[in-house]
């Protein structure tokens, strides 16, 4: 019985069912040891930041961490951007990165480099198992310090993997799970609440009871509800409230905020700018706020905001859904709004959205209040290359529901090789792809920084159209099949026809 | 005027003249300032990635180094696996990190980490740009580093870049490179060299006069004259001496060293295993050999191995090169002997091969021997996903040479993002794909850790049939002409076709 055995049984035993991979010659043994774990679904990623995005999705959705392997400090490199993602959706993952031998590191082989140094950033845990005799303590502890506090990271050296010395066991696991954190009496809170307050919500999950209660806490006090700009996973449509996020833009937020007296976090962080503009405040709520955290940034607010939901005498229901969307006028071209209103039309009850559409996408979460219930899923750190990973990863937790990728096309081509793993594994998603042949979102960012004409390096950076990148042969290529609209009416059918279909498939959307 | 203009402008001044990009909003004003240095080739890539192997690409060529620009944390992530190859090769490159302004780092907003911890591991040089008064003598220190000792990184926040003060001038850069080392007096090793004697070559770049006094030395003393594993950069074909590498395999490496009293390194580490494998050792020359450093690690030997060649008596030229290759039997089917042979017998002169064929391209090497003068660039660090970015970065060192990529199937697709790139900039690539669906190297290491039964997982994570991976259509997708052959004489005509054809080609090759 080897060490790596051993760890991967304790891990199947303790609920992880997916181990997103892309293993090399250090993890030969953890490969051979998910033979002896088949409750662990071994899912090969072409590529580790489709591992780890798909390791995102999937903990957000399952709230259990998956594993993801990797290789190395160059295949953990490969993931960083996608775990800094999941690091500030503070998703449970627990990567195992696979090490040289022990006593190799010393030799400075071609592929050594500083692994723990690399995974610090995005790691909520980090240990490296030195010996095999702490193997599955360590994974114990790194199993429940990403349930509690997002990704975990245990390093694994090739000789503590191939061990055939015993590990010692785990103690069991803390009984409860620690109750959500409220940092301030309800009652406190209650009484800044007024139409001078606002209330921003946040956390790894924001349920339909937890919006329902902050709505109707508005609706009692007066006080503003609105949502983090990105958050990790909010259930919306059907009888869920119709909540606002937080705009990104420094200038649409703090105008928003512009007459609040008293911010009171749930779940949320302080909001701030996303970049510092020339010029601009960096903190998106007035000067002179009077901030309260009522629940911890990253901890879900639902019981917290129910019980304020009563203090404030805001008890009943009053559940009170979006108007059904209906399709728009569809035989013409494809603009952001009318795209918005035949995802909207179009979206099947209990659908997950992974959405990184950014410019072209602006319109489609607040058109979706009115679909049917459904859940998004948001860039929470914003590193590019997370929407298809992320909707890979949801699709293995939630076989039964259908995934809607929204994605720009230049954060596509970040991690596109999670097509393949799609059409390998038979998932139920279906790609997006908003092409506007362009990186649209750096035309406006540029201006935002205060550089009004663009230059010409600047218009050949930003462009995407020498040459046009067909997605359509891309996903060919993958194996997953594809069409291309240019009319909101081949949208809506394509959408409908994907929907229908078991399996993946992508749709290309040429804007107008 | 801006500092990022002064950058750029003083590092134009200084030589550079490629930069490639992936930028954000952070370094916005970079790209703005582009346009004040037109002498800079500013090259957009799909994926940073791409960016950082380009410009190891670049910089193993051209000898100077390019700029590479990253967006924050993910954004260099994204490269690191690429800049641990280039780390690893000691290319020259200065690698420009956007960054939060200074202020707006202690919010904590969601793109922050953090940079430097990253950065560090593949960095000869970093240092962080903290007012706009040092960004200049800084841009001199890292350039130098870069030039002498590889990849240097400088992390510039964004109101830094964008500031209107004057940054300090830099003082005159040192006015001669340093000599290369020397570690032993040449007297000394000569003495040394005799039949039981091994000169391990390697350094950035080991030229044909390296090669010729190298192979004279041999001739003359009869020790044996091997290059290190994986080179950076090493003339081949033509005149050139047709020195051998020492073998990938550890089992293989021990035993051509077996007999070794004397190992001399002239600009190659001492050799260690790739991976440690269980019961076997990590050194590959003998217990009781004797090791001489003569000329540092990653320092070119050229004038060293002269130097030596004429204190043992072997001043004269002899440069023999082998027997020209020859077209074989070209109606059969493509393995990997008959492959290697197609190669070698329709490189063109001057050709530039970016080698990450892995198992299928084994005998290219040594067969390209008999082909005319080319330089041959090997995968310095382990880190796959780094053929298709070299390759793009020696085109645009080199325009008036071919660069031929031999790309194994699975490493081809980290970066395949490449191909976008060479077709943007009309880059002459030929990007040949070695298709045997599946990660075959992972079937041998597998074995070679001791698993000699490979399990069903491990049957599954090694396989790329589950859908095959359509490389015709994939690069179709990213705007470059493509061809799949599955004979020897397809390949070798697909092969001038695109020798004889300005741009980019990509050539799938289906192994039998």
């Amino acid at each position: 019985m080897k060490a790596a055995q051993r760890l991967l049984e304790y891990a199947a035993g303790s609920g992880v069912s997916a181990c997103f991979a892309n293993p090399g010659t250090s993890e030969m043994h953890l490969v051979a040891a998910l033979d002896s774990a088949p409750a662990i679904r071994a899912i090969l990623c072409l590529f580790e930041g489709v591992a780890t995005g798909a390791a995102d999705g999937f903990g957000r959705m399952a709230r259990q961490p998956a594993l993801t392997l990797l290789h190395l400090g160059p295949g953990l490199a490969n993931g960083i951007a996608n775990l800094h993602n999941a690091y500030r959706a503070r998703t449970p993952i627990l990567s195992l990165i696979g090490e040289h031998a022990t006593y190799h590191r010393a030799n400075n082989p071609p592929l050594a480099s500083d692994i723990a140094a690399l995974a610090r950033p995005v790691s909520a845990w980090l240990k490296t198992a030195e010996t095999p005799a702490d193997l599955i303590v360590l994974a114990a502890e790194g199993l429940e310090a990403a349930r509690r506090n997002g990704p975990a990271a245990l390093i694994l050296p090739a000789d503590v993997a191939w061990s055939d010395a015993e590990p010692r066991a785990a103690g069991p696991p803390p009984t409860a799970a620690p109750g959500d954190q409220w940092e301030q009496s309800v009652d406190a809170v209650a009484k800044t609440l007024g139409p001078d307050a606002a209330l921003l919500l946040g956390g790894r999950i924001l349920t339909p009871r937890a919006s329902a209660a902050a709505q109707r806490i508005a609706e009692k006090t007066g006080a503003k509800v609105l949502v983090e700009t990105f958050p990790a996973r909010i259930a919306r449509g059907g009888d869920s409230a119709p909540l606002k996020r937080l705009p990104y833009l420094t200038e649409m937020a703090v105008g928003l905020l512009a007459d609040v007296k008293s911010l009171v976090l749930a779940g949320a962080a302080d909001p701030v700018a996303f970049f510092a503009l020339p010029g601009r405040a960096t903190r998106l709520s007035p000067e002179n706020v009077r901030t309260i955290e009522y629940v911890r940034a990253g901890s879900n607010p639902e019981a917290a905001l129910e019980a304020l939901a009563e203090a404030v005498g805001a008890k009943d229901d009053c559940g009170r859904a979006d108007s059904p969307a209906a399709l728009p006028n569809t035989d013409t071209a494809i603009d952001p709004y009318g795209f918005a209103q035949v995802i909207a039309a179009t979206l099947p009850e209990h659908a997950i959205v992974s959405d990184e559409s950014n410019t072209l996408g602006l319109y489609a979460f607040d058109a979706a209040a009115g679909a049917p219930a459904h859940d998004w899923l948001t860039l929470t750190g914003g590193a590019i290359g997370q929407g298809l990973p992320l909707a890979t990863g949801a699709a293995v937790a939630c076989p039964d529901r259908r995934v809607l990728a929204l994605e720009a096309d230049g954060s596509a081509l970040y991690t596109i090789q999670s097509l393949w793993t799609q059409a390998r594994e038979g998932l139920n998603v279906t790609n997006v792809i908003l092409n506007n042949g362009a990186y649209a979102i750096l035309r406006l960012e540029m201006m935002r920084v205060g550089i009004t004409e663009q230059t010409q390096t600047a218009a050949n950076l930003f462009d995407l159209r020498r040459p046009s990148i067909d997605f359509t042969a891309l996903a060919a290529g993958f194996g997953v099949p594809a069409t291309r609209v240019s009319t909101l009416h081949e949208l809506a059918q394509a959408l409908r026809r994907s929907f229908a279909t078991p399996g993946p498939a992508l749709i290309e959307v040429v804007f107008a």
